[in-house]
């Protein structure tokens, strides 16, 4: 973890208890829990990375891919318990276009400004693209569509659907962990990585952290509405950039650090790869625990959230699937993010 | 024809006559000629696939891509007769979805059970791709949004739309069998399959079993209502699988035979190639038909069903462009298929 | 310049002029002035190639991808200040969809009557189709569904998505004629082409004619309305097929004769250029230019225009991304075509 993230954690971390404590003002309290979260989802992230080096590749990449995005679960059980379904769809969509458009925009910008053309696996890039287009386009269109003939059979859809993407999810796990690994198997070409911490740290390490990321959501979480208020921001704007972004900050940096080292296929993993697991293995979650705890969400998104989705997994399907990538190709992606940002924050 | 084929055949045909001479009651007549109408649609196929053997591989190949969903046209015919034209829309949608997601599926699954990668014709897929496109996706996108304007023009566009969609069948036929037969070449390395019957022989069962079909076909239709109403179950429903599966069964099983044994190229042109016939030559055929009879028959679908081709259209295309598959693309196509059977269970 | 346009011109030009001074009918008019602007379009394009062949290939490729739709831009510009915003939405829509799909299916049907299979750059059509899945889907779609919601927010995020996309555009010339000009080098290979003409008569020719088609514009902009009224065709219908095709048609007839020549390269880059400049080069101007003259044009098209661009765009993305072209590939672009023609003239 670098310097600057420590400090925000060190600083960041302790104002939110004594905050909290003192009953500052819920919009100081709203920015503060933001910035802790940016370290200890980093934190957790490393922890996680640790544990799934020293557990070999296999069980590794399984913790990978599915305690990958915690902080996303977390932030979204708590909201989800605050009835808040509207902020948790939003910061899944949130979530998934960043890591779609904007961590692979900039990967590909800022590694195209060092390499005319950089390359990566095209046979996973294939075999994400059809995932995505099952986890994301069709799992969000079908629900939206189906629902407009009849509004009742929100849930029970969105159970089925949540139910059925996430089975394909772990089949997915099962595939490239198992039964074609040597497709995905650039991690083996890699020098050996060394985890930075033993078990014993890396497990405490994820357990402290996990704990203070639920006490600082609850924080976040309790304050979005006068956020929303006070700055005239809709709830799904704040769900959509604030949250979304905050909750992946640190995988961000290390994508883009990836591409600058021409290592692209390490960087697409990240981007595309947490976009899937939100879509596939956090939302269904989401769902299942939000029918446990009462405030049932379905899998029925807003227009304008479905349209950005699919509208950004055609674009990076489509710059993908060359297997090839130049910094046009991310300033493309980023624009797309522009526009979209544009649009959620006018409505 | 395989052995239960058979017995299915020798059972349920006296049954239908026998039933509907003592009145027996609507639902039970509607199973029996469902489960008739299964090997009928095999032994016409089977006749059909003699004749063209016999007849050279132009005029053969004619006459699978003509006649080879006969079935799905008769039981047409008799619902648009009946007015049932909205069960005739949902089981051209479930004819092209079951064909696209279920077979391709299936195929895909069952191939890659045995096999770790199959590979097919990529050309031929980059064609069929397109031709979906035009014949599904156009041809159903523009009738239904260009009438949320204008509601009155439904008729003389869809009218125009299959006009052209039809040309553009026979202008694709006219591509493979002629002018480019060498693209779509793979039958020629087949071993030399011999016809299993003898002209005459093709041609008299090809008679008796099609008048058989509309016999049952009649008998189906006028007794969907009643199935609608004692289960419960929508028109679009039962049109959209029950219908849709009835027709295919005989052709879908081949398809999977033929994956196991790694022609995965001909399991394509099977799955692919019965989607794009109901889609532009079975459809405008019923439009036509629909218009001199006087209950017409658009080309404007609902939205769920739209909704579900485009996405299944989608889906294959990505899977198949790459002229490779696995058993995890099997899973994504069957997982598609359930997805949309539980959306059109609900509404 | 063929002959035949040079007397369309000489007869046209004067004629208008004639007529505009005897008050002749409107209908009359509207039709000399298209007859006009097609040699003058013509001559506008000659002239601009020609200093662009004599500034060097960097300079000259910018002067073609910035003033190679003048035409579109004059006519937009006089239809503005008339307030009719419909009609050049229309024939923005009208102009892209008649490259994309006429021009280039005209391309592939006439080279593949010649040449069973031609092929061309398949890293330049990647990058064209990505850009154009920006500049005209993403451009297009996120308007219209995010004012779906707030319709009062058209203005501002037509602004900021116009901003966006002439940005992208500006970049993607930069990318093309400076840091990967190699990918796009097939001019290179060509023999040395001769300017028509010398700088001074090129640029003479260039005002002069710039100058006439201003004129020519500003007497069809002021008589659509009278032959929209007396043949009852919609603004849209004229915008769509009409303008589209008369500012177009020089162009369009110089990309199939490089098809003929199996210059297939050059062909697309006419067809697929041109949209791309309309679509993120002149639309944006017009909106900037719609709000200076304060009649806002956004870029909220309609549901019609929309779906006819996104498919039209997908199928020639299809088409295209395998770098080879068939004349079923051409039947195909034009059968897309003529359904889209249909439907605006239906409604």
């Amino acid at each position: 973890m670098s310097r600057w993230m420590v400090w925000l954690l060190v600083i960041s971390l302790p104002l939110t208890v004594i905050g909290e404590w003192l009953h500052w003002s819920e919009i100081l309290l709203f920015w503060l829990a933001c910035l802790a979260i940016i370290p200890l989802a980093g934190l957790m992230g490393q922890a996680t990375e640790s544990i799934a080096i020293l557990s070999g590749p296999r069980i590794g990449g399984l913790l990978n891919a599915t305690f990958g995005n915690a902080v996303e679960l977390i932030i979204g059980f708590f909201a989800i318990r605050q009835g808040l379904v509207q902020v948790v769809q939003a910061s899944l969509t949130g979530s998934i276009l960043g890591n779609l458009l904007l961590v692979a925009g900039l990967s590909f910008l800022i590694g195209g400004i060092r390499y005319p053309i950089q390359t990566f696996n095209r046979l996973a890039a294939g075999t994400n693209a059809s995932m995505m287009l099952i986890g994301v386009v069709i799992a969000l269109v079908i629900p939206a569509i189906f629902t407009l003939q009849r509004p009742a059979i929100g849930v029970e859809l969105s159970v089925g659907v949540a139910a059925i993407t996430w089975v394909l999810y772990l089949l997915g796990l099962f595939f490239s962990l198992f039964t074609h690994r040597n497709i995905f198997n650039y991690a083996q070409d890699l020098p050996d990585e060394e985890a930075p911490w033993g078990m014993a740290r890396s497990v405490g390490v994820l357990v402290v952290a996990t704990l203070a990321v639920a006490y600082e959501s609850e924080i976040l979480v309790g304050t979005i509405e006068h956020v929303s208020k006070a700055f005239g921001w809709s709830d799904v704007f704040i769900g959509v950039i604030v949250v979304a972004i905050i909750g992946n900050a640190a995988e961000h940096s290390s994508a883009v650090l990836m591409a600058w080292r021409d290592r692209m296929d390490v960087s697409l993993e990240i981007a595309i790869g947490s976009s899937l697991q939100i879509a596939m293995f956090v939302a269904p979650l989401l769902v299942f625990t939000s029918l446990a705890v009462g405030n049932p969400m379905t899998l029925v998104f807003s227009w304008p959230e479905i349209a950005a989705m699919v509208l950004g997994v055609a674009l990076i399907t489509l710059l993908s699937l060359d297997g090839k990538s130049n910094w046009l190709e991310g300033a493309m992606a980023l624009g797309a993010y522009v526009i979209m940002g544009i649009g959620f924050y006018l409505i």
